[in-house]
């Protein structure tokens, strides 16, 4: 495809106006100011438009779009005893394919071109991301809570069916990696045998960090003093590349461990929010050097998977918070949105926009009244642009988007499926409460 | 208008799946279950849409939509003196006309109806109020910095004049209310003279209250330890029907006084975050009973006229900052978003679906991905939902936006006007800056 007479913004968050963008074979190949010479193929008329980068989503739960809205106005404990836990005990395969394929289709719709995701039926949701695709960094959240070997765990051998089935299939868009879910829901023993394993199989780590107050106190109760961060390092997990989500509560030494180790911080400051866990002190983060990217985290707790609308909320949170309108500017939470959740996810390749890189590229209409005037279109793009301003959204070349239409998703059938799925779930909710009462 | 096959909204935010509204002379003539016998004239599918009533921005300066994304990450004084204070200088009458058309097509674009403005220029806001089709209570910025006498004033003059013209002109859309910008832009004399003047013409009253710590603070200095809730409340500021925006700083026996005097908040949780002002303590004035709005304020420190956004950030930002995920529910949110601001407008007739009312509906797309599944359609509406859903927005039953159409407005040529104005005025701030070198 060749993007002609399009605004693009590139790897530097430099503007080129009027721009063209060659892509063939999965890959940027040209970007200059004229018409190229090679061909492209199908040309895209790129006026009102800008191309950058597409989103990298740092931290998710897809299939929680099925919880979306479910559970609202509750506090933490009672949204994940009462509704979360209860729910997700009744999901099947079926109901995690297709709940998959709708957090997919959300995320296309506002340029998200991967995803740092961990929830369980690691098959069905593979599947999902194959077909659909994306690229996506896949984890089945580790849990257990006593003194079991982590051999043992049904979790621990389907990671390592999935690791060895699907890792790095679809040329690269799936990536296997391990996890530990978090300090609280696990024992020693296994975190050590999983930091051990991670490591013999070169994968990337993905954990929960200091999310809660609570999470935190809690740890250093139950682990003389350490602190969640100070438990993994000392466990070996920050061993393998990390990418570790929310880090709230960091305090003291946690800041330093994170930048020795080369931990990604997952900042997710909507459902931060949502569930009243906190803010995350980014400034801080990014001040030391420590990467930071953005994720969504669930859309039961956000309830969106939207990178435009994080971008807006990790921008202004921030603000306030510090007491401070300079911090977090657009173009750190830009680089947040894209090439940080790139670098974590083990992808040198994609979110940036430059010739070699790989075309996961996305088109929006920034020529709304919303974006109107442009003193500064990062400026409008952070703080004024939305996510359905996406009219395009392209992974490894392939156009999976565009202008409200999937290419490889029967949305009506999914939209179907996820509400059948879900009045099953509730009936069947219903009926344990009755058998209970 | 007949909205067929639509889910809708009530009064009391109550749901009802598959109805049938009527619309006729402006008003709400029909809402049901079943095809009415009576013909309203053209037919609506609302499969996939719901009908609500529309927004009300309690607090905004419209035409700030030509400083949109100029001067960012800086802290308030810088931002004040060497940017926005400058610009406005060189605003034009021309200018303002044009900066408030874009933001009218902004708002109408995320379903806004109707909007309390306070800004400069006050003819040519009306103007493009009344051509555009919307509502709005407009009044003028009144400000002066020594013990002047509030009827030498200009400003105070042009404001008389714009209340005599055009108060309750088009059909009572438009409405002119007094204000006073706020306690340390204002001398106590004109404060006295103008909570007289307003009252004398049973006008409402539209000031900043607290909205930062500096101002809270210096306040009390400046008047032998009054709050600026104090200090108006002492100069009889209240004795009109006030809409008070941001209250970020309200303290003690403050709370207690905009209740007293029926004083409605407009919250502004966007720009209080940009610009680190604070966060309102919302959760407390609901408790009160206080009436609680929702404002964008302008353009310059939101960056969006979009009340779903606006909605969102409410409902959010208070669940953690009162480490509460329970406070701030979506009903109130959406509560804020409509009737209460039309409470603090005076307009008794919008912002509830009820047969009777005026026809200020919008339709949005509720079948998006992101909308999917639909637990609860409340919720979905203020965690999911965007502004850009707004399929169709009507102000006294006149559809002025639909499917991305305006009916009353050029919007090329207000671009157009607005990029022309915004470049003359950067090259004269240029220039400006060359003399002064």
């Amino acid at each position: 495809m060749l993007f002609k007479n399009i605004a693009v913004l590139d790897d530097r968050f430099k503007l080129r106006e009027n721009g063209y963008v060659g892509v063939k074979d999965g890959v940027i190949g040209y970007i200059g100011d004229q018409m190229p010479e090679e061909a492209f193929g199908e040309e895209y008329d790129g006026r009102g438009k800008l191309l950058m980068s597409g989103f990298v989503n740092a931290h998710a739960h897809t299939p929680m779009t099925l919880l979306r809205g479910y559970g609202e106005n509750l506090n933490l404990s009672d949204w994940l005893n009462t509704r979360i836990f209860p729910f997700e005990e009744k999901l099947t395969g079926h109901d995690i394919y297709y709940a998959m394929l709708l957090g997919i289709a959300e995320s296309l719709r506002s340029g998200i071109v991967s995803t740092t995701d961990m929830y369980f039926y690691g098959e069905e949701m593979a599947r999902a991301v194959l077909e659909s695709g994306v690229k996506n960094n896949l984890s089945l959240g580790l849990t257990c809570f006593g003194d079991e070997d982590l051999y043992t765990l049904k979790n621990y051998k389907e990671g390592k069916l999935l690791f060895e089935n699907c890792h790095n299939t679809g040329d690269g868009r799936l990536k296997i990696d391990m996890c530990i879910h978090a300090e609280y829901t696990s024992g020693e023993k296994v975190v050590r045998q999983m930091a051990e394993h991670c490591k013999s199989l070169g994968a990337n780590m993905h954990i929960h960090l200091s999310e809660t107050k609570e999470e935190h106190e809690g740890c250093k109760l139950r682990h003389g003093g350490k602190t969640p961060a100070e438990y993994f390092y000392s466990l070996g997990i920050f061993d393998s590349k990390t990418t570790a989500a929310h880090c709230v509560w960091l305090e003291g030494e946690d800041f330093d461990i994170l930048k020795e180790k080369g931990v990604t911080v997952a900042s997710c400051p909507k459902s931060n929010l949502k569930l009243a866990s906190g803010v995350c002190n980014a400034p801080k983060l990014l001040e030391k050097g420590i990467n930071v990217a953005l994720g969504t985290d669930g859309a039961a707790s956000n309830n969106s998977l939207n990178m435009l609308e994080e971008m807006k909320f990790f921008a202004l949170i921030h603000k306030e918070k510090w007491g401070d309108p300079r911090v977090v500017t657009p173009r750190q939470a830009l680089y947040a949105a894209t090439r940080a959740g790139a670098v974590s996810q083990g992808r040198a390749d994609t979110a940036a926009l430059k010739t070699g890189m790989k075309a996961d590229l996305i088109a929006l209409d920034i020529s709304g009244a919303h974006m109107k005037p442009a003193h500064s279109l990062l400026n409008n793009l952070i703080y004024s642009a939305s996510g359905s301003d996406v009219r395009l959204t392209m992974v490894d070349g392939k156009v999976l988007y565009r202008d409200g239409e999937y290419q490889t998703i029967d949305i009506e059938k999914v939209i179907f499926e996820v509400e059948k799925s879900k009045d099953r779930i509730l009936s069947e909710l219903g009926q344990a409460l009755a058998e209970k009462a």
